[in-house]
């Protein structure tokens, strides 16, 4: 269905918990329009995905949609991750991207050979703070101070037009010699890293749900290579069987 | 409402029979969250208008809006006219702007002194080759070729967000020598000049509407300042008092 050679089919876009059919038809169509073709939608509201899809004058993309369960199977072959959301009181706990800087970070990693994932989050409420751990920077659209919140599909028609926009069709992705770590790579990585640090008794109360929060967010910070996440969990595995024999 | 000296504010956004009350809804949440003020609907259907302005959350914006019956009304006061829409089969009759590109221009007729409208179409077929014989540049957002029309909301959220991410807060609008003529003396223009053809019996049939249509966009493409529109008007009122004795 995709040609890997094209940048654009090298980006995932991932809608969480998609709630209203039309918000779901406007993402699709903003894909189609600046010629996107890979969707995958995390948990949807049954009803209502099947409502989008059949809808009259559906995009073709929904036909190709990925259903996954959770978002860390949505985001498996993903190399680098941005979680959208707008600034809030609280300090981020990512790296902040505007999206007029988008374009040459997603360049630069799908020169890498690497792939790229955009994720958008429930209507009412945006990513949550776990959602947000599985991404590697927080991607934030400059809006007003007194209407920061944006509407789903208009929001994905922004940040797909400035991607297509700035990307170009030109850019061919190499063959690194070094490409960087898949999610599901990184996924593995933290379950071990998890279980040595239960092993070795790390947190009183045997590893707290904080304690994984941190070791996801840890991880993404490393921009971990392929090879050397292969490495580590080699090492990781060495000192798991040692803790427990 | 709004201060002549934001940048923003000297823009118009015009919605020429929009339909559908999402769609203009979605129109002015996205400039809402994009920090525009000024927005004009021509001959809207009265129905769904009312629905659009009395719905739960509308924007504010919604309140403040000018409704006009005609798209030479709603552009009276601008000076730089960007009319919306795809490249067809049909050789754009305009110079073509695309919407990457659009931010210096927008700037540079601010900078002068002059006011900028971006015009909409209806949902259905876009705006009609008379109402883009009022726009001085044919605005196009690149859309892959498989699906280039957008929907309403989206396109605008896109070309607000590309505008105000282009444009920035730096910009001051200067007191120019030389500020631009604007749509109603344009206008005033046309018919003065049109009466002058007339009365020259300059086409057989007495003024066709496709010589009218000329004229428009003739005249929109000679860039013509307050001054000098004053100055050619006053030498066709002379030219039409001489033919008419």
């Amino acid at each position: 269905v995709t040609d890997e050679a094209r940048p654009l089919d090298r980006i995932e876009i991932v809608l969480v918990a998609p709630r209203n059919p039309l918000n779901i038809g406007a993402a699709a169509r903003a894909m189609a329009n600046f010629g996107f073709s890979r969707l995958s939608v995390v948990a949807p509201f049954e009803a209502h995905w099947r409502e989008a899809r059949s809808a009259v004058g559906a995009p073709q993309v929904l036909d190709h949609a990925h259903e996954t369960p959770s978002l860390a199977e949505a985001l498996a072959p993903s190399t680098l991750v941005f979680g959208t959301g707008t600034i809030t009181r609280r300090q981020p706990e990512h790296p902040v991207v505007l999206l007029p800087d988008l374009g040459p970070l997603v360049r630069e990693e799908i020169a890498r050979g690497g792939r790229v994932a955009l994720v958008f989050g429930p209507e009412k409420h945006g990513l949550t703070r776990d959602d947000l751990a599985r991404c590697h920077r927080l991607l934030v659209i400059p809006t007003d101070d007194r209407q920061p919140s944006m509407n789903l599909g208009q929001a994905v028609a922004v940040c797909l037009y400035e991607l297509a926009a700035r990307l170009g069709e030109t850019l061919q992705p190499a063959s690194p010699a070094e490409t960087p770590a898949t999610q599901a790579e990184i996924e593995r990585l933290a379950a071990v890293a998890g279980e040595v640090m239960e092993a070795a008794h790390y947190s009183p109360t045997a590893m707290h749900a904080a304690n994984r929060h941190d070791l996801q967010l840890l991880l993404r910070r490393l921009n971990v290579s392929h090879t050397d996440g292969r490495r580590i969990l080699g090492i990781l595995r060495r000192i798991l069987h040692r803790l427990r024999t």
